[in-house]
């Protein structure tokens, strides 16, 4: 099995809703450094698993679609309690979705699986994979 | 499938039994970088893996009974050859036993694995994964 | 000269206030990654520059009073457009008055600097150093 | 299921065949910086997944055959698109040969797989990973 | 005195002449990991050392003078034995020339200072810093 | 002013005399991941600080002088309280004893100044800094 990853960021504020979170149910903020991973049994042609160049482009869309946000505000995340765990799911479904609509490449069709890691912190991060 | 991961480190002396461990025969010691690993297929009703706060206090308690302490007059530890792998385990078995006796809450009845991975230094690392 | 630098981190929402900053100027947040750094031209007594578990209470409990928060609302940066520059003095400047007010015990009143950095990104950082 | 894994690194330069590489189709070069990982079931005699020395020697090794180097002008490497994906394959099969033919130790032929991982910048690296 | 970093990354292939280079004679390549550091006694009316989106911009546009490119090849380095030194000088003067000319905004005219890091790789790198 | 620096590591055990040390006044150990850096104001004829190769081979043989052994048992640390700041300065002692000794090569007689950094973690680390 190969897999490609590409990383980039995104700065988000938002709270959270629980007492599980303690004083994260208060107004805050996050960077998140986002792992985005591509995994394909075989490689194409080209010798690749996906187009790196295009995969960083879907990236960075992505975190611009929630980056620079107060996600508490986001209509698109209404009902969404916005942990990093969900975070990373809703990165990886948006991933998915532009591989399947053609976004990474032809190619991209052929891959299998998907798995994203946000980093929050020097010592904290969540992760979410699913096939494609 | 969803991971929730937190970092934490243990300062420790020990010496290993084996001539395939050279100078590592001697009594010397390490710094472990430990990063703990919550799997769970689905997320519980406050959107999470598991209470990162309790994940990592009871990481923390785990490095307090090992840590600042040399492995070879460890009582709890006697037989055991303590390698990386070993001590991986070790920290494996005891974040596991500390989930099933509530200690991280009672959605952590409801993880289905746990990784730990030791960092000895920046070029070597070792890990042990488990179901739950 | 010697120095010893401790890390921890702080996650807080705020927004900024000028054209430069493009999207930034909306309301988003940011983890900073704090690494503390105390420097002293001769090692006290003990060998040490400083007191590092003090020390890393200290930068705690400086942490614990900005982070959760939105900077945007705090009556104690009122003023103050708190960009990662502005931050990283702050941190400094009540690092060096809790030395001063011998928090960091009665060697640190010898350090002879400070500085810090704050990570927002694996791709960005800030640092501010003075003199104690 | 146990791993163990050492890091090397490795300096070579190549072009890369295809118009989806835009301007790594010329002449280029990279770092990588190379992560290897021994997976094994149940832990040997000694405690361990491998002999971690020969693991790194046996890397080491590899690094040689390959690092400070134009790949395109290797005869061993003929026709392939050396493309991070392809070399990690190539390192891992590599890692493979040297296992079997007991370069790592008796004990080595019971790994169960291995994976290699090749981190090309700060934000971007490939794995392949493999049964043994 | 403040300080800003903003970080990128080019892929070049060289090689360097002089027995004390050993293998590195022949021509082989490099990931450079390159940090820009911009010093600064005060912030300026923002509250920043430089706009960190245009810093950013300069250094990309600097790493695609270099990147993804032969060396040896290079009129515009004609003569210069490609050190990871010489190139992080190279790379500051050419930060420091964009910073004169207004790239980065008017505040940067009032810089103090600027500082490059090369990362060739985990184990190895080098640093040029000057007045500006 | 130019700078070059290379990593290793050293596993030591010892034990810290003083209250301030609390639980590491009991025997416990340290992996140290150990950065050297050599600064230069002017490039020597073949465009670099040192010869990294040897200065790479000096601070591995530093390491083997002090790595994997009970630093409270050395004879040549009697009377030394072994904190991380005290062996910093150690490392990059010795290191300008060899390369006033030549060993570093001719050019580094022409060295301006050492620093030698020690993480003993991923949240702490000191240094020590010199004129050579």
């Amino acid at each position: 099995m190969f897999s490609v990853t590409v990383r980039d960021h995104m700065m988000i504020a938002h709270s959270l809703r629980g007492e599980v979170f303690g004083p994260a149910q208060r107004l805050h903020g996050a960077t998140y450094v986002v792992d985005a991973t591509f995994r394909r049994a075989a490689l194409d042609g080209d010798g690749i698993v996906v187009d790196i160049g295009r995969a960083a482009d879907a990236l960075r869309a992505v975190m611009g679609e929630l980056g620079h946000r107060n996600l508490d505000d986001e209509a698109q995340l209404a009902g969404v309690n916005t942990t990093t765990e969900a975070i990373a799911r809703i990165v990886a479904d948006r991933l998915a979705d532009r591989a399947r609509a053609g976004e990474l490449g032809d190619g991209a069709r052929e891959l299998d699986g998907l798995a994203v890691t946000l980093r929050e912190s020097h010592v904290a991060w969540a992760s979410y994979e699913r096939p494609l």
